[in-house]
């Protein structure tokens, strides 16, 4: 991956900066949604996600994301935003929250971008059993996979694309060439997404970081032929464990593509093979 | 499956008389938790989410559950309970709405058994394409799968599981001899659970009904060799479309038993070869 900066670290990066919430009141933060994280003009849905995590590990007595649902109501774009949070139970092991993301019209008025449901607990506290069956991804190591802001050879659509996705400047994404062909004009036609994650800055994985990485490679409709726009409706991610520094690999599947919508299966792995975290989406299909 | 009972329809069944809800004012209905569902005693996770989507169903102006979300918060018992709905957003396709439902203490107060988010559309007014890639789960014909209510041959601690599992009479469930191995004490270890699923009176599924299916299946832990109680902590269920007529085949996996939780990761099919629901939720590991 990118070498690290000797200054990046948690909580001071990109990533750190562009999620920070200014208190305002009892469980009412402030924040400002960087336009470094948007993909054709719109706010990358895996960044909101994490910003509302970090309000609700503010607003909650655990600090871990476990299992997180947002509902995304209208399209966010850069600049202001209020997040709300409500503590709906705390247990000895784990709490459950509530957070509502608004931004403003003109007149003022609140208009409401995601709202969130989320289970925290301590995931430094689990017990160190591992029996997972699933198997890490495979693909090619990350000096043979395609960076995104590679564009050379990407058709005039995919350059338009990266020409309006910021994200990309913010993210070091390799993906499995296997599952990037749509960017030459040849999607597989299968449904997948593969690829090597990591935060471009250098910064280290952790909990946070995850709720953004199982939304943040390209959609898998574009490997199914299809371009345009893939709304996120609903999102909800596990997070499993704390993540290992290094590169993660994420892998997206989708099986169900019917009815104007389907659903994202992603799976994202450490560098120590623990998968660390699981997420579905249901998405609006394009029409592409 | 069972034969029809001619006087049995959706809207006047075992599950439509035990999901019935009581207008009490704005957004608020009671309803009272049949003995009926329950396993180990406890109310059936499934049974709860369908009571929340028909109470949600009446709340929002699009009668069908896209995805839903549910936390678990506390265990419900048999009994008087009440349902408050809020409706989040209404868009002209899809609206957003939230539910809660509480069950009462001795002193009367309120104690919260679940909170819900959910998206509700109509499933009726989707375009007809069906592009899935998945595969119905294979399994023997319903005749050659074995019931869930024949437990000669099974253990003391799967009778006794049984006897204490009312939802077993509610429901017509055939596994897969693969995945019932666990029943004659010897599990797979695979992490596997499949079968046949129709409600016992031969009402028909529908949207509602496949809220219970995706959660009514014994718990792919017994077929990893775990017994005991598996508490949901959060399940979504996305459904996909109306279910044909006829039994359903249910399919569930578990790839990541890890730190004292795992995953549920269900597929509901409907007699047309239809993939109509899909789910996925956290849950305790048993220590068993």
């Amino acid at each position: 991956m990118s070498e690290a900066r000797a200054e990046t670290t948690i909580g001071n990066s990109e990533f750190d900066r562009d999620t920070a919430l200014v208190p305002r009141g009892p469980g009412v933060h402030d924040a400002e949604l960087s336009a470094g994280w948007t993909i054709f003009g719109a706010v990358n849905g895996g960044y909101l996600l994490a910003l509302a995590g970090r309000a609700l590990a503010e607003a909650l007595p655990h600090p871990d994301p476990f299992t997180v649902t947002a509902h995304y109501l209208t399209a966010s774009r850069p600049g202001p935003a209020r997040i709300r949070t409500d503590v709906v139970r705390t247990g000895r092991t784990m709490s459950t929250g509530q957070a509502s993301l608004v931004q403003f019209a003109e007149d003022g008025s609140e208009v409401e971008r995601l709202r969130v449901i989320a289970g925290y607990g301590d995931l430094g506290a689990l017990p160190g059993d591992v029996r997972t069956s699933a198997k890490p991804p495979s693909m090619p190591p990350y000096e043979e996979c395609l960076g995104t802001r590679d564009a050379s050879g990407a058709s005039d659509e995919v350059a338009a694309m990266l020409g309006t996705t910021e994200i990309a400047g913010r993210l070091d994404v390799r993906l499995d060439p296997e599952t990037s062909g749509w960017a030459l004009g040849k999607p597989s036609g299968r449904g997948g997404m593969r690829g090597w994650l990591g935060l471009a800055d250098g910064r280290a994985p952790d909990p946070l970081a995850l709720l953004l990485a199982v939304d943040a490679l390209p959609p898998t409709a574009f490997d199914l032929g299809l371009s345009g726009w893939v709304p996120t409706i609903e999102l909800t991610a596990h997070i499993r464990a704390r993540p290992a520094p290094g590169p993660l690999r994420v892998a997206i599947t989708t099986r169900n593509l019917a009815g104007g919508f389907l659903e994202e299966d992603a799976e994202v792995w450490d560098s120590a093979d623990r998968l660390v975290a699981q997420s579905r989406q249901l998405a609006r299909a394009p029409r592409g």
